[in-house]
């Protein structure tokens, strides 16, 4: 097995496939699927990781079960509010969720997102795939910045795992 | 204007887009859109419509608002029965339904659903938008015949809004 030095296994990589309208995430963590599909599953959990740093979130709703829904609030140091919500299609135990998102920002954009948990020797690999109507939502998804906010939140759910 | 021999205002068109895995559905009904909105919406009309004429609907929930969820089953002569489910991501008055869609034969596939409501001069247009998640998926479903339940559903649906 050879490793390089500067690679960290809990690196994100954040794929926009060729021929698919989708953005693929693939990310491992330093604790098992059940801790890790706790800390999207569980409010109390997901509002102290889910987004970017400089943003402060605030959950309306979050019944992450099949059939269920979701809203939640980010806002900046000014004040500005950024909405988003969705409702979730399938939270399989475990294994993996599928969601509809919007950022109430862009009303009319659906995308469909699917988290897929894997054990990994005990460690976990999650899987995110989220698929956007058109490959321009998904280019200005892309240039908006979300990966920031993307490595950012993994990095605050580690510190939630480790309980730093 | 124009019109050929053959053609059919409520003619039910389905193309699959050769850049995205998707199937998108055009028809047109001889009632306003909230009649068509109605028939989409309200589960004692749905089941006297949705699919083909050899199959018998159930309907076991259909919550027709933003962040329910419904499923059916169909059963055909023989007995055997085909489950559907999903979440309405958004039902929006006279406009538009934004839906997931499962076919529990294949528990993993979701695809995404989009239909638009437009009036034309007193009829409806609806626009009907597929996205699955891959093109082989989108191709099985094109070969799976589900044309037939569609335009027959169409037609059931014509019956029912002109009051046949």
């Amino acid at each position: 097995m050879s490793t390089t030095g500067t690679h960290h296994p809990n690196e994100t990589q954040i794929v926009a496939a060729p021929e698919l309208p989708t953005i693929r995430i693939v990310r491992e963590f330093d604790a098992p699927p059940e801790r890790v599909f706790r800390a999207y599953t569980d409010p109390t959990l997901v509002v102290q990781w889910l987004g970017p740093r400089q943003l402060t979130m605030r959950i309306d709703r979050y019944d992450a079960h099949s059939g269920g829904s979701y809203r939640y609030v980010s806002r900046d140091d000014d004040g500005t509010e950024y909405g988003f919500h969705g409702v979730f299609h399938e939270v399989r135990f475990n294994e993996r969720i599928v969601q509809t998102f919007t950022y109430e920002g862009f009303p009319d954009a659906v995308s469909l997102e699917t988290v897929a948990f894997e054990d990994v020797a005990g460690r976990t690999r999650i899987t995110c795939t989220s698929m956007m109507d058109s490959f321009e939502t998904r280019d200005a998804m892309l240039r908006s910045g979300m990966e920031v906010g993307v490595r950012e939140g993994y990095e605050r759910l580690d510190e939630l795992l480790t309980g730093q």
